[in-house]
């Protein structure tokens, strides 16, 4: 640390020492940094329940869960007391051929709540090193099975799977990745599932399922069948905006996975604890995977955690003679992590938190869905406690914005004013411009109101500037 | 979950349900599975101080410190406690374009720990994620300034660092890799800097250090110099046993690196954090590099937390109008795992556990040192509290044991015994058979002469048996 003014930490007019610090120190993720040395960055202080606090005490609700995390909601004594508990009791140990307490009784707990034979649970810090761990799993697989040149990774258009030069190769958005290239060579892309801005069958969610389906089995037989490893999707596709699976849609693409032999990966980062009423996304869509990548609201976020989670055909070859599998992470399966998520499960169960969305998510697709008589949004779509907004520039036509109005929409105007107005939520532009929601699991119908009552004003306010 | 007998939890003869429960559900790091299937693992129940305690009630010398994690001991109640208070406060919110008060204030102390201009923070949630993290920034700094063929990264023969495809493309273990082929494109390799089987130089280590440093420059001319972003680095290099830099070869890297416009990344991860009795350990060996990776440490490991440090040159580019570092994780500075970081730096400072492991490195080498009088040990090497013991079969000739001779010490013999004698440490084979040691830095005299004596039986029990 040099003594120099531009780099030492000091107080600058409208910067608290504490923003001050945050401005020289502190790389964001995903951030545009210039406009973070110009003005001061929102501090969240604490939460409570669905609400945030921030440093100038503005209450704020989460519509969100932080980042589709805190299911079970903001201070949770009793979690905090399991992370305490555990880390005092032994807060950290590998899982390098011996292990502890908490990370067998998760491991089993997960496997239990897996559908069939997905019983091996391997642990991560978090999605993207689930992610990694599946598409490794995959190659090494096959390679122990007979079928060495099988390595490649079918994923869709515009998905996000993580950051990681793996899990980035995955992931469909070219401009995450276009500094980066050349990334991990293998990953390939079909179409999503986009009901919305369908290109055929815009009319009928069967036939479109059916067809976006059947391009993944056009790339697999654009790249080979005989060099593809898996076929790695999420539940509901988040990037882009909650693009939900149509009916038959993973039906589909099951069977497709089995006529080529790819194993097919339920990337449930987003999508698995509740998110859509059950434990794993997979079983609220019909369909059983090989292996599920999971993660975020497993501790909801209160220790970071994840798991790739494989059934025993993939777990099979592994379990032979000298084989293993040469991966593994210091913090995967940290006991304190473990100890959060078990309590965490424990209170998704005393509470019904899974039913509970069952009940609600009905009630909020149709409260957002109000919103819909605004002219700015096109669409709201979604499923469980996780919904996307399109904001159109023409209803009718179904025009997006251009590049400047989509800058000010999602980068200058809506997270500020939202904030502002008492939503934490997420206004995006990967794609085309939407804004998500993802409420706390504990939220019901007074918080999917507020959510309704922000939303409308500051999407009337954006309105009236474009 | 399926109820057939094979995948159900279910007790068997020598099996507790915990233990059965591991060998159906848990998926180990690293580890061979099948012999996992047959006898039970070892649960680490709960740890005090520099002591673990197993499922059976046996104390067990941790001398690995978790996996060079836990520097301040286990059992911490102050970090316990910290952990608790901020995951009641505000257990979780993320880093993208927000923040909350523990990762500023730890940004800011990290920044201040650290030389010259290393002033920007990007926090992860482990060491692997930081280390893609620094290929990332080095691949989007040399296109953002100019240099957009710059891409590569140099790093050296057996060198660990990290198992996501990216950070593994950097590791040079290659059956750590070949059944991912292929991996991110652009990792080369040039030698370390294995002093006990120099291949040239081997009485001068000086001259050798010298000869190591330019194999580097030899590396970045054969791939060309307009084609090469960085060369990352360990401090002292772990995989392998713990190579030290001899003396003056970090100053020619870095001459290296500023000759041809190279970032030079200080990987950290193991390093940092008082392992060689410094904050950062480049301090110890009197270098400064453009980017620190760091994790395990900075925590002792009682939450999951890693960092990417850069200088504020690499920030530069990032700070102008609307370029941004597309990356991040949703875990990445977790306010939890801040928090305790924050007071494990307190307690750092408190009881000057940077000075204690100036102060003892020595007796610890020295300790260790007397091993040397065994047949089986070659070389006994390391630096602060981070040593390796390099076992052979003949002394004279440095002969190392062949295939069958591994197999038998260090997957059959070595985990087991040292374990069952009370000390856990690390045996790895995968450069030449070595013994690491790395204890909290919290052990002194007492902890050194029972890892010598524990050593010295195993050691002798098993040339018995050679």
């Amino acid at each position: 640390m040099t003594t120099t003014a531009n780099v030492t930490t000091e107080t600058s007019p409208g910067f608290s020492p504490l923003q001050a610090a945050s401005r020289d120190h502190l790389w964001m993720h995903f951030s545009r940094m210039a406009p973070l040395q110009e003005r001061p960055a929102r501090v969240i202080d604490h939460a409570e329940g669905v609400y945030l606090y921030d440093d100038k005490g503005q209450k704020i609700l989460d519509g969100l869960s932080g980042l589709f995390v805190v299911q079970a909601g903001h201070g949770r004594e009793e979690l905090a007391a399991a992370a305490a508990e555990q880390a005092k009791k032994l807060a950290f140990f590998p899982n390098w051929g011996m292990t502890t307490e908490p990370v067998i009784r998760l491991a089993e707990r997960l496997a239990h709540e897996a559908p069939g034979t997905l019983n091996r649970v391997f642990f991560t810090s978090g999605g993207g090193e689930a992610v990694e761990s599946a598409w490794k799993v995959a190659k090494q697989y096959f390679k122990l099975t007979g079928k060495p040149m099988k390595h490649k990774v079918i994923s869709r258009m515009s998905a996000y799977h993580g950051t990681t030069q793996g899990a980035l190769a995955i992931t469909g958005l070219p401009a995450m990745k276009q500094a980066f290239e050349p990334l991990t060579p293998g990953g390939f892309r079909a179409a999503n599932t986009d009901f919305y801005r369908a290109p055929e069958h815009g009319d009928d969610p069967v036939a479109f399922g059916l067809w976006a389906a059947n391009r993944i089995e056009e790339a697999i037989l654009q790249e080979g069948p005989d060099t593809v490893a898996a076929v790695v999707l999420e539940p509901v596709q988040n990037s882009g905006g909650c693009f939900t699976p149509p009916p038959g849609y993973f039906q589909r693409v099951r069977e497709i996975c089995d006529t080529y032999d790819v194993l097919l990966v339920s990337d449930e980062v987003i999508c698995a604890f509740g998110r859509h009423g059950t434990t794993f996304a997979c079983e609220k869509f019909g369909y059983e995977p090989d292996i599920i990548t999971c993660a975020k609201g497993m501790s909801s976020g209160y220790g970071p955690i994840g798991a790739m989670i494989a059934n025993e055909r993939v777990m099979a070859p592994f379990l032979e003679g000298k084989n293993f599998f040469p991966h593994g992470y210091t913090f995967g399966g940290h006991p304190v992590s473990a100890a959060i998520s078990l309590v965490n499960l424990d209170i998704f169960e005393r509470e019904g938190l899974n039913q509970r969305v069952l009940d609600n998510e009905g009630a909020l697709g149709s409260t957002l869905g109000k919103l819909l008589d605004l002219p700015i949004v096109g669409d709201v779509r979604g499923d469980g406690y996780f919904w996307g907004i399109e904001l159109v520039k023409d209803k009718a036509s179904k025009q997006t914005f251009d590049a400047a109005e989509r800058e000010f929409l999602i980068k200058q105007y809506l997270p500020d004013a939202l904030m502002d107005n008492g939503l934490y939520c997420r206004p995006d532009d990967r794609v085309n411009p939407v804004i998500q929601v993802a409420p706390p699991l504990i939220s019901g119908q007074a918080e999917f109101d507020e959510m309704e009552q922000i939303l409308r004003k500051t999407l009337e306010d954006v309105s009236a500037l474009l």
